[in-house]
């Protein structure tokens, strides 16, 4: 058994893992000996060991999602939730040791702006430069990712066909008469500026859209759309479930038992659109 | 009249509020000069008279939960809302004051793992050892509370029928078709390993949980679940009001008025079960 | 054409939207040299400039509401979310810069209470202690807003009708069954006490309710009934689309997209009663 792919099998016993979380938080931590377990000794030990047990033993532990896509949801919802500096910088420090780069982390911070606002993308970035200069083992990239080129709006409005189909042409025809020029940053700055960057790409894009929207948990109408943009792009129902499981742990179990029934709404709708079909 | 059970007359005068509030303020806060007036004296001592009115004089005051149970309770809201960690301290040195125990404390913020994640249990427990490396007075256990034995899987059906009843059984079996595993955790590590603990009675845990879930605003349907809970496990009506009605205080109005609307259907739903029984 | 009343033409470039956002962010941030651009430059210069070009030169930029109840506005989401202290002290600065008083910037922040509890004011007020500490260039005032006279309870019931007309009442009744303090509350606390204060008027309290209920995100009845509200106490509709269309910036697009599908409700149906009258 490798520690990448172990069994998700219900049966493992609570030593089996105890050893495989243990083995995988040392991974993403890059550390021997987890600070977690250390930290927590004194005052909290069960809580250490429930950490490396159910947190890395059981969801990081799960095929169907890649430790850098895991690594790079946990980090958008962290920046979106804005609540936890000290696990938001241990998980930036945990995709580069999983092989993400500091461009698709940065991209990822800067995604943050669209569903989270722009402060929760630039603490998000400061925590980034805080590792950042920690790692002088990864080379510092100064150029920035080439802007997008041509009309803002056209390209926007392309993207998010692409993207939320019908959907995401209801959204900007149900704002023309209260709210047009938000429909008009929608395309302008969300579609054409952030979703057209090349960073990072749409499925990237969508799998931290979902992690933020289920961590967040007060915006269940865009995330029955962004569940449907994740599918539209190339993720599957598997991926969606596993976002969202994954943020069981880190924003808790009604957050992810909430975003299950949107997805099951998703899911339903398709497979009623399939045979409609 | 004593400090700890005064009257809840609405007819009482404004100089009452703040001499009962003062006097509680000074027992929760262990400090006959309480900071929170001295530190707003220069920007905004009204604010300081409010707070010592309405949160000490009012709210904290209140009869129909102790004030350990209502130390508890803001602490594991403070803990679960993330960004507060000023107060969290405050209030976790207040539960010590009040008669609570570190091993309480512990077990309320670990308990905060299943509804808010793991990061924000993580940060609430780096403010009790804050707080604790303070308390001289107070002797350290060094013992963790004995782990639960026996199979996960069948002691957390057993611990989720004795908690949320048929409900609970529902979100289980609402869960195979999409995402089974996470019907798995719930059982395994919500209810296996968290509400199995020892140092924390079920009903604690409960009164934390509808603390939690009505400042965070953000699960209504858990809400409504662990409102029954509650009441399955040994709470009374009153004792979710106390509760709901204390969140005010610590995360707005909002809050309080939203979860003692699905309080009042839970009271509802009870009551004509009851009629039909 | 001035910074202070540019156009909002869709047709404007990213030249204009740079040049235009910057100026204002310069006014804003009192300093030539904006730090969101420096220290961007080496991590993300991109989202400098999308800061810029978007958060100033689109969103802040708008006619529609002053710069200075855009930045109350501002403040009053940042202290409510409690999730971005250095923006909450760069937009405290900012409001002093762009002409709002001490004042009113503290009477923001205790309205804050309200609606996210005291912990979210009391932090607020410790950023604006560290601002107003910075700003020798404008006097201390240390006597307090004067307090309201006269009952708690009355006056409350006077003020919400005001605001909240038939709706705020519906409220209070609703709570006479379940939870009679917290309506009592409502009034002596909530109306009686904060909104009766006279440091703010009913409509910047309005314009900072509306902010704050769209930022959290947890609070949609509330927020219904506050749009009436802000439009009672002679708020536009133009108004209340601004203030929730400034949001995006600070809590992200859903925020902003949930908030006016509550205002589109809000605005059909005091159409249709002005119909039926």
């Amino acid at each position: 058994m490798t520690n990448t792919e172990p069994s998700a099998a219900a049966a493992t016993s609570d030593n089996d893992r105890f050893e495989r979380g243990l083995d995988l938080l040392r991974k993403v931590g890059g550390n021997p000996n987890p600070a977690v377990l250390d930290s927590l000794a004194d005052i909290a030990p069960d809580l250490g060991r429930l950490t490396v047990e159910f947190g890395y033993g059981d969801i990081l532990s799960r095929p169907g999602l890649t430790l850098p896509q895991r690594q790079l949801a946990t980090v958008s919802a962290l920046a979106a939730m804005g609540n936890a500096a000290p696990q938001l910088r241990f998980h930036i420090d945990g995709a580069l040791n999983v092989g993400c780069t500091r461009e698709e982390i940065v991209e990822t911070l800067i995604h943050v702006s669209v569903y989270a606002g722009f402060p929760a993308a630039l603490n998000g970035l400061t925590a980034a430069r805080d590792v950042f200069d920690t790692r002088t083992d990864i080379p510092v990239r100064t150029e920035s990712v080439p802007a997008p080129t041509g009309d803002r709006f056209e390209r926007g409005s392309v993207r998010l066909s692409e993207i939320d189909g019908h959907a995401g042409e209801q959204v900007i025809a149900s704002l023309q008469d209260i709210a047009p020029d938000l429909a008009r940053y929608l395309l302008e700055f969300v579609f054409g500026d952030i979703y057209s960057r090349t960073g990072l790409d749409l499925k990237a894009r969508e799998l931290a859209t979902v992690a933020m929207l289920t961590a967040l948990g007060t915006a269940a109408p865009q995330l029955e759309v962004h569940i449907h943009g994740l599918l539209n792009v190339g993720g599957t129902e598997t991926e969606v479930v596993e976002v969202i499981t994954q943020m069981a742990g880190y924003a808790g179990f009604p957050a992810a038992l909430n975003a299950i029934a949107v997805a099951r709404k998703v899911f339903a709708d398709r497979d009623s659109a399939r045979t409609r079909a």
